[in-house]
């Protein structure tokens, strides 16, 4: 059974190095969306923190000896489902970002940690507390 | 340009009516997940907060008039990419569910709001601050 995704556009961004982690990453960069996409961006807006899932299109193929890993600054093997490698079962990325401004279909950001080119999914609102939620009764 | 992902896994819940969020969900179930990944579960340990990323593997196709939709309980339409709403481009969804125990390759968690029989694409750590990351240098 395979699941299958098109992107809804693409990351710009002129860093030429792949900052490591968008926990420390101050790079900023572009959300090019698709032009067909950009009435849904209606409600995003400068300040916000945004969830961008994404694909790890320059990861190489999962073999069983990624299951854990050891990340970058720790001294022991971790789960792969407990870390947020680039090499994992399916090369799904997941960034908080945030909004600078948005022109059109195009979102300026900060906190990038992807590559220029990668493939963006879909974009969702960071919920850290079940009040934030948009569709929460007490909003 | 498709982008292909296998489940890694399955949701199994009793619960016969969909809970409409996680974050309004006290629903119980389980992640059952492959066992070639049980590995990758190591670092997983009950009353962690995980992040689930599956596949909306009942939502209809996307049509360009679900770019706006107005959720639950609100009186206004907002953008896809700023609600949680299971019909969006690429049916993905992310939620926020609780460990309550791991039995070898079964998370049973807390806070489900899925289908029994969702495809389950990934599991990530939940992160809220950016000294959470397992890989920041302050761990």
């Amino acid at each position: 059974m395979k699941i299958s995704f098109e992107p809804i556009g693409y990351v710009r961004t002129d860093a030429e190095t792949v900052p490591r982690h968008w926990t420390v990453s101050d790079v900023k960069g572009f959300l090019d969306i698709k032009q067909e996409f950009t009435p849904g961006l209606k409600d995003i807006k400068t300040g916000d923190q945004i969830v961008v899932l994404f694909h790890f299109h320059k990861s190489p193929p999962f073999t069983p000896d990624m299951l854990t890993q050891i990340p970058p600054h720790r001294d022991r093997e971790f789960g792969v489902f407990s870390i947020c490698s680039p090499r994992r079962p399916n090369a799904l990325g997941l960034s908080v970002v945030r909004v600078d401004a948005v022109h059109n279909n195009m979102i300026e950001v900060t906190g990038v940690d992807m590559l220029d080119g990668t493939p963006i999914i879909d974009i969702k609102p960071h919920i850290l507390f079940r009040e934030e939620c948009p569709s929460h009764p007490k909003r």
